[in-house]
């Protein structure tokens, strides 16, 4: 009988991020025993965390950091550690309220990877003036992810403001015509804007690991001890 | 045998709308047939005219006005008189130059309405300060319409500058995941902002029609007489 | 952290359509809270309320007026006053009972806006007889909203009949080969009637939002108070 | 080498319905081959037939019945000859002109099968007075076949109209999202009015090989000889 | 305040099919008051009643007939008695076990609506020679309804052997790629065989209602008193 | 500047299955490039050759056998020599004549691949007799392959009848509701026979590789000269 | 009133492969009556057995081999027996450890036609290494089924690396654009690698199904007493 | 009326990648007027050139640089000067020749962009040795962009083994169900390598923006003065 677990334990040289573990449909012993199987290698990422399996992860991993409304539980690294909006490499912006658990993904999965990562939220085009509020931090940033569900018209616009590559990701916000995100998908990929790098619908953690890649393997990686993880800051 | 043609003549009296010749797949003689049967009711509308068709039905109405580039031939109304930016009723708002036949069907139907219509083009969310600087035009309109292929965002952005009723057509410009203009109807059916009526992709006609619906059956309408069509202006 | 609801207390100004809480996946907390950021600039409509937040939302905002069958929630205005049917500025027309909530939706939303609406209710085209025993009704109104699952015919129908604006709403009633509303959109968007303004499937709410734009910004707004809200009248 | 045409000449006594030849992609001695394989069995009727073979067809076939209107072509009975509308059993509605070319296919076969059958063109729901019109040949009529492209609401109007069985036909007139007629097709299926049986998209043939099978087998069949065909007569 | 229900208690008269209550999505109070309000009209058949209705039902009208398995329940007409295979003028075929509710229904609502029907079933085309078995039942019917889900076949194979009208059903049974019965939907429409009429998926008491009206408004309609309804029997 | 054409000339060794040069959209120059730099180390297959390369490759390779109704062009192969169907190890099967030069390909690349291979066509399902008379000859087949479009019902009446592995080919034989193949590729797959391996809609080639593979590495080739091609013979 | 169940019990001579028991949507009596109808004439096996009903069906049949992981359940044959890898005749790959439910159905039913059969878990090509460490094995195998979710790219590497017919099996692994395994679906049919037969989504006993057929009527079955059936092993 | 073309000449500065000539639809003098537009600003590309337009615009700009494979002009720069593998900073990889003239737009558009690009060509997942070979140099570039059409899986194999962004182009190369690409496009979004950035299908100059975007504003770009355009040179 072989081992459920195969860990890739080489593939963060390889490809210079290393494997996390898939949470979604896997039962708690699955996610344990994955968490265990790597985290001798280096710092472990659990994303689509159940809400059930947190409190009992946590009890199993007391150093753990478990962020409920990200899906995500960490261990090794704290992805809960805010950065101010000043010192954002990576700005991650989101449409509509909705849209923010997969931007909060995307925000801890940013943080796992050691970048220095800000959300701002809730600056859909619809009001543009909120959008422009927040220009500078948005022409700061090294990076910028665009989260966006209903028509996703929110990378279209940015693309045409900032100089920073652009990563969007649509969601499954939305109902009726929206098909499960396929609209904003649709819309993202046909974006009159050039340079944008589309990732699946609701794939936060994509986002952040192509922020990763972009932002380079030489780049000086800034780990903060998981010391002292109070909780999920934005 | 039938008629093939059984004119509708009454229609403008229901409806409001009266009845117009969609000429696409007609041949220039069933084409021909529809004008000579309506033009005693009202003036007559062509649409989807093919571009070989045009000299030929003008030389059969020499007083009827021909526009290529629109698809649109008209007999008793001009369709081609321009109106100035700061008189329009009705503002067409285009994002792209590829987006402009459908816009221009939208202006000349709009015309045969008998409304005060401007195109604005080539304002598209990408370079949204272009926008911006219609923002008066396009706040001063009673009714805007917003003709854009791609990811189709341009009246995502509009309705949340302007409170006059936006009608939103996607066009069929784009390739790949544009599918014919499906991503571009479908972020428009998503918009986040409220209150946008969709038509059918390419659909400036109707447009148009909801236009002339919205501003009501009881407005003093102005009828050009066509004199003196002397092609297009926009 | 940043707040999760930024109020664009601004956006009645700028649009004519104050910003409404869209309460579908919302908490009860996050739908209180959207609520007081809100009230304090103009009444605050509360729309896709879960039918297990009703009671509790009644008890933190006594004056609040619920109406659980249209999934609606208001503070400040009486969105539960019929209108007789012969004063209708805005005819509400529906093909089945199944497609009722939406249409209360849009009923309930257009009484917000402050709008004399009338619902016209289970008038399918295969009983066409029974729309046309209201057709005086339908022609006094000034903007019609047609809301059908299924196939989606009676706005073409009715767009024969009228002269008002027509908005069509499709609904996700039906099963098999409607795929959630895909038929009743499609239907609607390829209506051979000109003028007609589609939303979303299942968006009561653009419906009444889209007559609101229609019938106007300069136009008197009559508000009642909420002083004796005694749940839904139609 | 086997010989392409397989003619099965016993069709008929299987399944009350001969074998005819589509016409579609077949060239001009494929065709010939197999009306010649067929013609003394029964009539033979060609559909889909190309407009560039129909005269050289009736050239072999001298006292074959061409109808290019309908692109069919008939050996051995006339497919031309009009029948009043006060004797039809099978009545054939259309709503649009674009529609006709099917409609015509369907009467052509209809004919083909010795069915007495009339067409009712252009009598779209966006002006039901017209169809209104017709009600007592439609009434009348032993089976319906009701065809139309676009928004395809015919049929669900006609269903609650007469007692008769009725036959839906999409067609692929439209454009945009009518999807090639798929738009027509999904209205069709979903129809409120229940008892209406669909096929496929421009299936005007298959609408009357249904007709014919539902007026039995056991019915009177009446075949005009085929002696004075004098072109299509409607 | 307007009624939900609105009886329509003259459609029998206009389409000879009466009016049914389609029970999905109602409670028990909406469907007992509809059945209140048409059984003075007419016999009453429920369709796609739930479950759990079932039983509350039959307390409310003890004297009328439920059938879990098809979904029905009906009050005035016996719709549970069996037809003997050899009577049967409408033959129901079903390809396979997990069709059998779909089939159900059209077979109690074949009987609601007077005709005799004879169910056989579990004959796939995967296994010819089941269906072999079965051709003189299959013969001698003046009806065939085919109910088949997965691959959608059972028409196209039963078309070449019967010459009575042909009503095809497809299903949703199925998984992966059948997308919820798109596959034999589009195979039904796509039969080879000729003169097959298509109903919505799932749509069994659709089939019923076509077979009715095929069978005609004039045909002795032959009505079993209720008296004694021991149970679905097939 | 690096060589368009990377010839992989060990493809056949790894994989059992030799490199083919895919006509489609190639330039004369190219194919016969590909042709050149394959022929030293097997025989060479061009499928999907456009009808106007043809004589021109025929010119450059005079040794080569050519076959316009399969699309297809060998070097140092007959593709062409007929087998007598008692002695078919690969028989073929198709449903309609307009299937015939997707078999045509599957039917040329067997006997590239050495298999002794024939033709049975016209045997669709709603003559099921046809396919019947040809029993015997599916019977002794190791492999059948059945090649239809419409709706793609064969291969679920074969697999039902025949112990051999099926390999299923829907063709874009159709219209309308078709799709493209759309609806017999979703047929095939979800047919209620199991043990049957789909490929892509029209990919005649890929399935005669299937059949390749299935019959063995380590069974004889029978590899004639192409001594005498004479064209294509069934 | 017919049985449910017509046992197919001949259906094993016909095609080689046996009736076998659908378990989706059944009760635990149709399951054990159709157990019931079968066994006399050879093993029977459950597939996509709920979790529910194993335990009791142990109870009926004690001699049975349940696999609650495959959703199997057998009588009469062991298909928990696992086999060396060194001996598999029949390689079963699977990209990530979510496939593996669908991949033990394609083993346990492997095993229940008297195939060696073996798995090779998590080799998914994102981590090519980890494919290659098996090819010994791959290229060993008779045939190989490759078990893909997401991008299903899997067969494609396969496909250019082993001799052995491929069978591939799309799951419905993944999320928003997966559409359920569509994703995985069309890339298998796409593959640029000749010769791969697909099957329907999540369909593993449909690959073992085949696998079956491509090894031989004629082949020596091996066929293990159940004695000791001691649940799944791989 | 109004200008066609509207240059957007400070879109460099705001957002690092200047406004293009998206040639498609356009006619040759409204191509040349746009060039004209922009060429005081900085150089100027135009995209998806018709071949019949090429050398009319070479007579035009005779200093321009017009590479028809990849439906590029160019002046300004000099988009054919290959740069040697061993230098390249974005590594292009193709999956087969028909994916060049998209991988082709990708590499001109990059080095329009002033980036030492490659063309690693015809290296599929289907010769996964092919890929190997080229290992150093896709590990030594920067960026890295994936071409594949058909089942586009090379960026998931890519994936896994470089720590470069990857940027994943879905072609439209292929038939029958790629249906345009679509099956590519699923494939790259469901990539199981986490990190991909996809763009719409064909769209090798957004690729090429997304690399110029990631490789940094900051950076030094290479100009090459166009003195010397001899043709592409890959």
């Amino acid at each position: 009988m072989f081992a459920e677990i195969v860990a890739d334990r080489h593939r963060q040289e390889r490809t210079g991020v290393g494997e996390v573990v898939y949470g979604q449909g896997k039962s708690l012993d699955q996610i344990a025993a994955a968490i265990e199987a790597l985290r001798d290698a280096h710092p472990v990422l659990v994303t689509r965390l159940a809400a059930a399996h947190g409190p009992a992860l946590r009890e199993r991993f007391p150093d753990g950091c478990l962020w409920p409304e990200a899906g995500l539980f960490c261990v090794g690294r704290d992805i809960c550690a805010p950065c101010p909006e000043t010192e954002a490499e990576v700005a991650i912006v989101t449409a509509g309220t909705t849209d923010l658990p997969v931007a909060r993904e995307a925000l801890g999965a940013a943080r796992f990877f050691g970048l220095k990562a800000h959300l701002v939220a809730d600056v859909g085009v619809a009001g543009i003036h909120r959008l422009m509020a927040h220009l500078d931090t948005l022409r700061r940033a090294r990076v910028v992810i665009a989260v966006a569900g209903m028509e996703g018209a929110l990378p279209s616009v940015l693309g045409g403001l900032v100089q920073a590559p652009l990563i969007a990701v649509p969601t499954s916000t939305g109902y009726g015509a929206s098909f499960g995100g396929l609209a904003a998908l649709l819309a993202m990929l046909n974006s009159c804007a050039p340079g944008i790098g589309v990732v699946n619908i609701d794939n936060g953690f994509g986002a952040a690991a192509l922020a990763r890649k972009i932002l380079g393997a030489g780049a000086q990686i800034r780990v903060e001890a998981p010391a002292a993880c109070q909780g999920a800051g934005e």
